[in-house]
């Protein structure tokens, strides 16, 4: 039976060779699921880079780009880390930059996996029925916030675990550690991810709406995989 | 009100600075355990070490020595890491020094704490009570297993956190998430723990009667505490 391991942060990534694995990275609020939205209304392909100034680069050569830094859009840039930017706005066929606090991170240092894939709660099921599909070792990499445990992350961790079920052997606490936070939100994913200190930390109006947006499970029916550095739809 | 916060594994201790924090380690299975317990019969004091040479340095100078890796006693030393050797054997008045896998390491790694303390399922109500009294950040530092988040140890750091509820502001999701784990164990520790990756490690007749012993809530009333590089009772 293939194992599914969770890891917690992304300061913790040397502890979990992703070598030969299908790694899941996450990052709920919000780059994960900004990234399931862009590719679903429309953007042709992701870039993930680390800094602002590759993600300027980029801009240059003609790609639309987004860059986000403690929860905020930076100067310069054209869109930042809300989900309901692509649907505002008509982005058909663009290639798309992003660069973001923690989720773009979390994908480069996961980067020698066999597949890597982009999980959120938008694609919940299509990403669960895949990877059972695949039978396949399985990592989850949480995107967590500079370094520290997400509750947000961990909370799609565990939903994702509980629904690849018994399909896979539990290879970590971490794992069953998330799939014991999620049995605790009965279902209610808006008042468990309002206990997570993200949710405290941006709370403007805004805010609300893309939190909101980010846990409805299932609007999509997507995955982003990595493929030669850009995300594009499986 | 204080802050508590919860440090899953020493590998995350460089996003807690210990500074003017009460920091209480934890490392149920079983080097906390076995602190709270050898003081409790009649040791006088624990001296705790990273190396199994500093370990024999102090046996020379006529310590008692504790050294375990792996789950396993160290040959040449007096004892390993079981908490049933201090009630099988009459040590009081002896100095101990002890070196274990995990243990020893979260307690170097937390010694800028203003103040460190030891837990175990043992001690829980004495040290909780005492926190309360203090009214003072708290970090709770989880031993972990080699780097790896410890199912045992996140149950323990939550079993402590919802003892001391409302007296409190949770501080990291970290905590939340270890609040969450305990209220899924209804009360059956036992059950509970044998969901963790050590339990399915350490799985021989000696060891199942250690885990029964390390889940045996509040067996005393004494907290370890650390003084000039020795544990001595609080």
């Amino acid at each position: 039976m293939p194992s599914l391991e969770v890891c917690l942060t992304p300061e913790l990534i040397h502890l979990y060779p992703a070598d030969g694995k299908i790694v899941v990275v996450t990052d709920i609020l919000r780059a994960t699921s900004c990234m399931v939205t862009a590719l679903s209304e429309g953007i042709e392909s992701i870039t993930p880079v680390s800094t602002t100034t590759e993600c300027r680069e980029l801009q240059k050569l003609g790609y639309l780009a987004a860059a986000e830094r403690n929860g905020e859009q930076v100067e310069g840039f054209d869109l930042g880390n809300s989900p309901l930017s692509y649907l505002e706005n008509n982005f058909t066929g663009r290639k798309l930059a992003m660069t973001t606090t923690n989720g773009t991170l979390a994908i480069n240092k996961s980067k020698n996996a066999s597949e890597l894939l982009i999980g959120a709660f938008l694609n919940l099921s299509v990403l669960s029925d895949y990877l059972k599909a695949c039978h396949h070792d399985l990592l989850i990499v949480c995107a967590g916030w500079k370094g520290m445990v997400s509750y947000e992350d961990t909370l799609f961790a565990g939903a994702l675990a509980t629904k690849l079920g018994n399909s896979f052997e539990i290879g970590c606490d971490s794992a069953m550690l998330s799939i014991e936070q999620y049995a605790n939100t009965n279902d209610d994913l808006l008042s468990a991810i309002k206990k997570s200190s993200h949710y405290k930390r941006l709370h403007n109006l805004k805010i609300s709406k893309d939190i909101e947006f980010c846990i409805d499970v299932d609007r999509y029916a997507l995955i982003p995989r990595l493929d030669h550095n850009q995300l594009v739809s499986l």
